[in-house]
């Protein structure tokens, strides 16, 4: 029996005789059975998406994890609402599943609040762990030698995409819209954004992850994330007080590069203790358990020092890419991926409000004029950041370019930090939100395309016993 | 990057320009990076701990799992404070990871109590649902025909485990040491409860899963917890109104009964149609994602009608026992359980309060005096259990009786509703909880001597190239 979760069938009579006492912590024990239930009842939701969406992704030729975009669509904020959080003004009453657990347990709306805000943040945490699980294998799977050699290209990639559609986008905004200056450079800012986890993924699923175009891609959008982090510390320092905290600049530019570099050196080292270390093991989890000590760990710090959790899962996949290890691991973080990674691409698409591109709503027409100007300079701002690569003859420049066009959940931090502080009036922030909805769901599609493989089956299992031997 | 992943370097201006506006749930903006720097570092201490403790444990030949029960009483509340949750007057002052993640970001005392709560909140999920996985993989190993043989040694087994116990614990307390009916009734309730986790990985760690002693202690676990949500509930109403809810009860035996059955029953036909589905899936994730659709779902319902997540988790895993996509899925499951079921065991240990051991301290003295008594009669009430199987010539019954034993988190829960009621004095309360902790530490060992194991060595992988390849 877990601790407390006896409590439901007279819960009553027990947070009756509960509530004159205070030491022991009544709100959570009486909840955490129901809260359990909302994440088991959410988790099945989106595993029947993910899976409902990359099958039918599959058979359409697209990649599976569009398909699990668009199911997150589906079942989230914008349609089923089963997949809710408690954002923009979301109550419990929204969420289908606080429904269900509603009509289960009797709860007042106060309970039902604590509880839909504590379920969200464990499927938020859930979603966070997937994207770190995800960015660890895609490291692993990544080959360190290969990416330094293409790290001169990566950085230039990523500089000219950050560059060309944030100028590009500033500009425009003030002169053909006459946006104000600051909030056209705060949607110029969101311009700037890649979604590592949505680019590499699909690498991986398109086989094209260990390509030197692969590789190029995801250096750039790792170089890209940590540029992504220093803009947006420079355009809110702008928005707050008109100056830039040049200080916290430096920091984060020093941060990151010590941090990327370091945990390379220190990993050269760390390499070989980790084989020690396993060897030496006999209970179960003798790999998977250090492995992702290592990871969270790495993450961790990532986080702590104020860059992202995913850049230091990334440097641990990268690190321990170099061990005997390897290949044993990669198979064991297969099926733990597997139950983890969708949680976090179903979420994205749920959180994404469709409602935004809808045209009879008044609000929404100006936006979707500036829109379409924001999209034309996401796709070839970033276009212009594929030409950029130099020295590498009969590279797929196209590739490249619109490998880095997904803006992701980055873009929405934008829209959602400028709006909340009254930067950003309403068209503009949904005509950032329709271009971040829009290059996400169009990047996966058109870099198939790129890579020219319309015609060839994706390099991915296709029977159940081959995917489980892999 | 992770939504709002970006706000805390200068999360003091970008929350004083979000304050005013009501519509971005700014607090759980804020918040969720460091939060999730809170799971993940206290993710890093528990696998440490786990590793640590199983491999100490198994070099000193005793199962793993207690290593890692007594490695997280080390992180826990009793030692480093590490891993805390907020219950027993507990605030984020008390806790080690709390204070470092104040240190890193500065935070106000109503914010850190907010992340502690959120923090714990989603580490006690996390816990969930690794005991969840376990179940899920016992069920897996478990043999639904053996135990349908067994099925009435197990059921007469768990009559008398609990019946000797209640029977002889309360009625000891009120005659020697004239405890009131009320309390006495109580306390022996909390004497009738079997851990269903501890006891069945400790079984599987010694390999005696698929024994016959084995499939009866798992079987008898099992009807074991469903008896002790009925005591519970009968109890409970007991305390409140003195008289005993018996239409509560009916539901429970009922719902109980027909949930097990109707799942194994209903189970023959979705094995047919769960291989059919997962060998049309061409996706990653092909089979793990399906398994554990199946297993949360029925997790949730066996929470939803008020019993027990692990019980529908363990019916999943029996039923999905009988599909040929077994031997892929034990292989898919085993990282994944390695990852997350210790999580639950170094929890149960973090959580018990060994303070209450300390006799210099004088309100223990009496307590521990109960505790000798209430020990005795836990550890022989379940013996006596052991020697109530019928038909069995050469059965060890000792090993059975001993399998009992580990009251585990289970006694926790009476502990706590009984002493929030007002029901249970500060004496008995500490007895109560230190039978639990010593119950549930001394079983794993005397199990197994009572296998007669103490010379063979423990069946499990040796080499980390066999357990990765297991």
């Amino acid at each position: 029996m877990i601790l407390s979760n006896i409590l439901p069938p007279f819960s009553g009579g027990i947070a009756a005789l509960m509530a004159p006492i205070p030491f022991l912590a009544t709100v959570v024990a009486e909840d955490s059975p129901i809260i359990l239930s909302g994440v088991l009842l959410t988790l099945v939701v989106i595993y029947l998406a993910s899976k409902f969406g990359a099958e039918v992704a599959r058979r359409l030729d697209f990649p599976p994890v569009l398909g699990e975009l668009v199911a997150g669509v589906i079942v989230g904020v914008s349609a089923l609402h089963l997949v809710m959080f408690p954002e923009g003004g979301l109550s419990a009453s929204d969420s289908v599943i606080m429904t269900v657990l509603q009509g289960l347990n009797q709860l007042t709306p106060d309970a039902l609040t604590r509880i839909f805000e504590s379920q969200s943040e464990v499927i938020s945490v859930l979603a966070e762990i997937g994207v770190i699980i995800l960015l660890f294998e895609i490291g692993l799977e990544s080959d360190l030698r290969q990416l330094k050699e293409v790290g001169i290209q990566a950085t230039v990639v990523a500089c000219v995409g950050v560059a060309a559609p944030f100028a590009a986008g500033t500009a425009g905004l003030m002169m053909l819209f006459h946006v104000a200056a600051i909030p056209a450079i705060f949607a110029g800012a969101a311009l700037t954004a890649t979604s590592i986890g949505i680019t590499s993924k699909v690498l991986s699923e398109l086989g094209q992850l260990k390509s030197k175009e692969g590789q190029i891609i995801v250096g750039a959008a790792v170089i890209d994330d940590i540029l992504g982090i220093i803009v947006l510390a420079v355009v809110a320092s702008l928005a707050k007080t008109g100056e830039i905290d040049v200080a916290n600049v430096i920091y984060l530019i020093v941060g990151a590069t010590a941090f990327l570099m370091g945990s390379i050196l220190l990993g050269g080292v760390f390499n070989k203790s980790f084989v020690a270390i396993v060897d030496r093991l006999k209970t179960r989890g003798n790999i998977v358990i250090p492995a992702f000590i290592f990871a969270f760990f790495m993450a961790f710090l990532g986080n702590a020092i104020h860059l992202e959790a995913i850049l230091g899962a990334f440097a641990a996949g990268l690190v321990l890419d170099e061990t005997d290890a390897r290949n044993e691991l990669d198979a064991l973080i297969k099926p733990i991926a597997d139950l983890l990674v969708p949680i976090f691409f179903v979420t994205v698409g749920a959180r994404a409000d469709l409602g935004v591109l809808n045209p009879t709503v008044p609000e929404n027409r100006a936006g979707l004029l500036i829109a379409t100007f924001l999209i034309v300079v996401a796709i070839i701002g970033k276009l212009i950041a594929g030409w950029a690569v130099f020295g590498q003859p009969g590279i797929n420049r196209v590739a490249i370019g619109v490998g880095m066009i997904p803006r992701g959940e980055v873009g929405l931090v934008f829209a959602g930090i400028g709006s909340a502080s009254g930067i950003l009036d309403k068209p503009l922030e949904v005509s950032i939100i329709i271009m971040v909805i829009l290059t996400t769901f169009l990047a996966p599609p058109f870099l198939r395309v790129a890579f020219g493989l319309s015609t060839n089956p994706i390099p991915e299992s296709t029977t159940a016993v081959e995917t489980a031997s892999e």
